[in-house]
């Protein structure tokens, strides 16, 4: 059986305020700056930039900077805004069931 | 023959300026504030606090989250000081050397 891992609150919301930040920002880009466009500018493929947008994926520093400057923005401004309601005391549980 | 990776300088410089940020604020929390004390407080192991703060470790965003929680620091104001003198353009080229 397949185990599937099931992300605490406090991961989830991490993931999703790093997505909705990207997605704002790549829209501000214009309604032809599409996911495939941003990874060609930020040299990431466009399956990656999906699962950032959607929350699905624990992105590393190196990757958050390739996004940034694929969408013209820099590590001070992009989070400055959107990350202030991450429930942190429920960050450190992880759970996996069957 | 053992592979070592050189990272370019673009990359170098985001994880040195991780680092160095880390530090800073570990130590506005006073010189008892161990590496090892951040550990705790972060829920991380010592020698993972220690290798991010060297820059040796491309942290991911739920690490750097949990770093940040440790330094009873937010996210904004983490990322305001200190990132802007990255050498962006450089940020792709990985080389590896035997």
């Amino acid at each position: 059986m397949k185990k599937k891992e099931i992300l605490s609150k406090g991961r989830q919301d991490l993931l999703n305020a790093f997505g909705k930040r990207m997605k704002t920002l790549r829209n501000q880009k214009g309604r032809k700056f599409s996911q495939e466009k941003l990874g060609e500018a930020s040299g990431l493929h466009r399956n990656y930039i999906s699962d950032a947008e959607r929350g699905t994926r624990n992105v590393s520093l190196v990757a958050i900077l390739k996004i940034i400057n694929g969408l013209d923005s820099s590590i001070s401004e992009f989070f400055a805004v959107g990350f202030d309601n991450i429930d942190t005391l429920n960050l450190y549980d992880t759970f996996s069931v069957e």
